[in-house]
């Protein structure tokens, strides 16, 4: 792999910041503190403050595309100048789990690594490997792949088997067929399964990312899920336990306290596992 | 189910424009006739004139939101207006494939059923039945989940057979189950497929609304198509054969007589298969 893979910025992240949380930037605009009330985009300034409070604890940071979304034009830009905020060296992976076919997954992934520049972006496998491909054509970059998700529903149809495997597990092996050689494939495995977490990261091996949700409001167990990994590359998110940690002026102030102790706590694993 | 209904909506709009095709305004902005180079806002200039040319012949308009994405703010304002533009009475369909956790899918419910204002949406379902729930609370519309889908990817992971029936069916059957008493269900189900089209049918009854892509350029056979669907509630989409039929300054004219053409074909078969 070379200097600028995604896992050589990765772990040149880890090595300024020294832990592999990563913080969701998914602010609902309703939610946003009375203090911000008067700034011209509330959600931007919000994402400001966080980002100065917090960029030295984190190796990432992860918008994710509903939220600004559903603020239209304002959310757009807010998200646009949100990533311009982020200090360079910490990632930025951006959640959108798009899926679509051939010629419109290229538009989708054009947005989301050319247009809006993230490091890494989340995407749906459910209609097949051709709509995963043009994501792959963005190099230094991350593709995280939905494998087995932290939702109660991720029981529906992630984990029925066909041939003796979870669907998630075909998605992981057909992924790895294609994609594996790459160095720009990743998965999305939830925090809320740390048994299977761990046979994933056995079966895909160290260097394969994980993008791990569900820390934080969702209920992982921090410990368990950090021992599951056994010291692969892993982002482990959490959003609302970070972000709306305080809810009045302060918040920033809280969402730094947040992120250091969840930071800690990773790390405190993380040396152990070694 | 109420006169409000999007049945009811889907056959008033049939009864006045007696086809049900479905034109995907799908234009990647990079080929925008040059005719329009310089209009303030070429996208939406080319959907309004598309618009105007079809709109006494086509159902519903269905925009893919990557294609607005990847304009920026520029695509977002083309999107708002072009929706404003077409005539009352003709359907919407928001395509955008979201699928995300509960307060995610929410905001992605909201953005596309209340602040874009969409009648209908499209939603991937690999991550459960609880990240489609949100969609299901807005009366009168129709969320499209995606079942079988045109493109050859659709092999790889949506026929996989679990418990004796393929990954499509375990989705139809788990949302006919839980949202099938809605008025509010529909599948994607590509016409690429045909004789999986007519089993699919036959399973769901003649009044789960279907959106079929997969007609024009993707080579789907029109007449097996229409027969498969034995009369049931369907849109045919057909974007590209339309809006790229002509790339001149008669681009309009030739998507006309393009949609007169489909929508012909699409009779001629309906009208006989009753």
């Amino acid at each position: 792999m070379t200097q600028d893979s995604f896992n050589a910025r990765y772990r040149a992240a880890l090595g300024n910041n020294a832990s592999p949380l990563c913080i969701g930037l998914d602010l609902d605009w309703r939610q946003v503190p009375a203090s911000l009330g008067k700034a011209a985009n509330p959600v931007l300034e919000f994402n400001r403050r966080i980002i100065d409070a917090t960029s030295d604890l984190c190796v990432a940071y992860k918008p994710n595309l509903a939220f600004y979304e559903a603020f239209g034009v304002k959310g757009l830009e807010a998200l646009e100048e949100t990533l311009k905020s982020i200090p360079e060296g910490v990632l930025t992976i951006g959640d959108a789990k798009r899926g679509d076919i051939g010629n419109t997954a290229e538009r989708y992934a054009y947005t989301m690594l050319d247009l809006l520049g993230f490091d890494a972006v989340t995407v749906n496998p459910y209609m097949g490997l051709d709509t995963m491909e043009p994501y792959f054509a963005y190099p230094g970059r991350c593709v995280f792949v939905l494998a087995l998700t932290s939702n109660p529903g991720s029981q529906d149809f992630e984990t029925l088997v066909a041939d003796g495997k979870p669907l998630y597990q075909h998605v992981i092996d057909r992924c790895l067929e294609r994609f594996g050689d790459t160095g720009r494939l990743g998965f999305v495995v939830g925090a809320t399964h740390p048994d299977d977490l761990a046979s994933i990261r056995q079966h895909v091996g160290p260097e394969i990312p994980l993008l791990v949700p569900g820390l934080g409001t969702q209920g992982g167990e921090l410990e368990k899920t950090v021992r599951a990994n056994n010291g692969g590359v892993a982002f482990y998110n959490v959003s609302r336990a970070i972000i709306r940690a305080g809810e009045g002026e302060d918040f920033a102030e809280r969402a730094r306290e947040a992120a250091a102790r969840f930071a800690e706590q990773l790390n405190a694993v993380a040396v152990d596992a070694q």
